[in-house]
């Protein structure tokens, strides 16, 4: 029997859930939930119910691992405790500094439910997550790094649309290659997220605006803007929306680590993504590790996990003597 | 208490283990097995006994795990099962098409010792099949890559070593640029091993010795080179010595996969490894999955296990709450 899955808020990261639920042969979509009228929401596979997100408990027999698309601000902090009372859940929670908070109300909530929670399962925090630990168990003596980009940050792209004048805007965040290319090659300076990257902003102004004082606006924005390295380029609506309406994204993470009885040999892991979407990604990574929910559930377990808490093995579809002959 | 760590074999990679567990504080070395005459053996870390091989289960109650650090064409696939009798053990077996067969011989010898085997547990295969794996896990419909080098293949270099007139030799395999490119791109061609790889030899030919003929049996050997675009460079005694006395190796492995509902976007997921030291690196992943077998084992865990099963929590000398507020 194939595994159920349900889509909690449908928007990019829900759109990409069902995307990629359609790509993973033993799981099947069994139901979208809205907050929104159901009845307004058009979903692309056939057959599935829109349901209103005040109906979610009564599918609770229906459903084996539910996954929560809401955003991190204040959707998450609520939904996952109080959904983990009767589901397998999956989240993408991605407020860093938070992350324990949020792991202590959903683990007691898990618990008490005999569910399983897995929280900020996609790929930073997730896969970013996993090769940084992975990075320091093995290389105990190193220096770690984060680049992120070239992708578009929501936040920035917000930041800039509130500015008066400004009719719409996207902001690339990009790796400083010259940062890159010392960290790779095994040098290990202190860097701070400014210095390892650049904010490049593609605005179109509303007819009339004065656009000297829009790009002087942004380039002296507080934490978004003030420290970095910012390109400002004004463009028409119709040149955004053909060349900039993609979410892509992607990072690095690099650990370099000392070996060696006298530590005089270094050795450079990386982990890159280049992602065309990452809504589409994260959700691929939301649907491996429902699996694994699914999984772990069913031989018993329950409680809040992340990715540093799961054994890689419960998150494919083939045998574990399948992947073993195969990718070992 | 820390973890008794021995080493059973001390070659290059006992060599790398001895140093990876002098950085890692949790960690001591307790003894060092050999089959040479034990006196014969000098080892760099003060008051630790060499012990001659014979004597290993003499030792069973003062050691909590046991590195294997033998060959795995000859060594391993005996050494790992009959010490799984006696100890946790974890080794770097190597032979992919074999692993199923050693899992099977180790998981049976563990099982009714009640000890932890973890098997293959280097960087290819280690950490190079858990990102192919978690790649395949992820991305469902895409493609691996894996690109070996730019680095010193021990098996090539003695088989130029063999031939008449070679008194040293040292090859390098090495990723092929364009080829490395086209993946990274999103772009998913067939690629065989030969159109991933160059071949560069660095020959040491005897006084006298004909070089013109050296170079066409090195590059007409069948399996080794015949069919790979094999570059040999003659040089001396002291070059080889001075310019190519290091052991380095790295590797890429690339998964390309397509998401989005009708496969419109894709995703690249790169994992590389850039290193001085190829024994040094397989070394510190033993070490942290040596940490992973004390661990399971202490919480009542028994049998083989590979880098896929074993939750990645286990490797790290620092507490769960550590590593959620540090590096998730």
């Amino acid at each position: 029997m194939n595994i159920r899955i349900a889509i909690y808020g449908y928007g990019n990261l829900g759109r990409g859930v069902e995307a990629a639920v359609k790509q993973n042969k033993d799981m099947e979509l069994v139901a979208v939930f809205t907050r929104r009228p159901p009845e307004t929401l058009s979903i692309k596979t056939k057959g599935v119910p829109v349901i209103s997100a005040d109906k979610v408990f009564e599918m609770a027999d229906k459903i084996d691992v539910m996954i929560l698309c809401g955003g991190s601000a204040t959707d998450l902090p609520k939904q996952t405790p109080e959904l983990s009372k009767y589901f397998n859940v999956v989240d993408s929670f991605d407020t860093h500094a938070k992350i324990p908070e949020h792991l202590k109300n959903v683990d007691a909530a898990a618990r008490k439910s005999g569910k399983i929670a897995v929280i900020s399962a996609g790929w930073d925090p997730g896969m970013f997550s996993l090769n940084r630990f992975l990075g320091n168990a093995i290389l105990p003596e190193g220096k770690d790094y984060t680049f992120w980009g070239k992708g578009v940050s929501q936040g920035h792209s917000d930041a800039i649309r509130r500015i008066e004048g400004v009719a719409d805007a996207k902001q690339y965040t990009i790796p400083v290659d010259t940062a890159l290319a010392m960290v790779r090659s095994g040098q290990t300076p202190d860097l701070t997220t400014k210095q390892k990257h650049t904010r490049e902003c593609f605005v179109v102004a509303e007819d009339g605006a004065d656009k000297t004082r829009i790009e002087k606006e942004i380039k002296e924005m507080p934490n978004y803007f003030s420290d970095y390295d910012t390109t400002v380029h004004f463009i028409s609506a119709e040149e955004l929306k053909e060349k900039h309406s993609g979410i892509p994204h992607g990072g690095f993470v690099i650990r370099s680590g000392k070996t060696g009885f006298n530590k005089e040999n270094t050795n450079v892991i990386e982990y890159s993504l280049k992602l065309d979407s990452n809504p589409e990604f994260t959700s691929s990574v939301l649907i491996a590790y429902a699996r694994a929910a699914y999984r772990m559930n069913s031989e018993g377990q329950s409680g809040c996990k992340t990715v540093l808490d799961i054994e890689p093995i419960y998150l494919s579809s083939k045998t574990r003597e399948e992947v073993i002959a195969e990718l070992l």
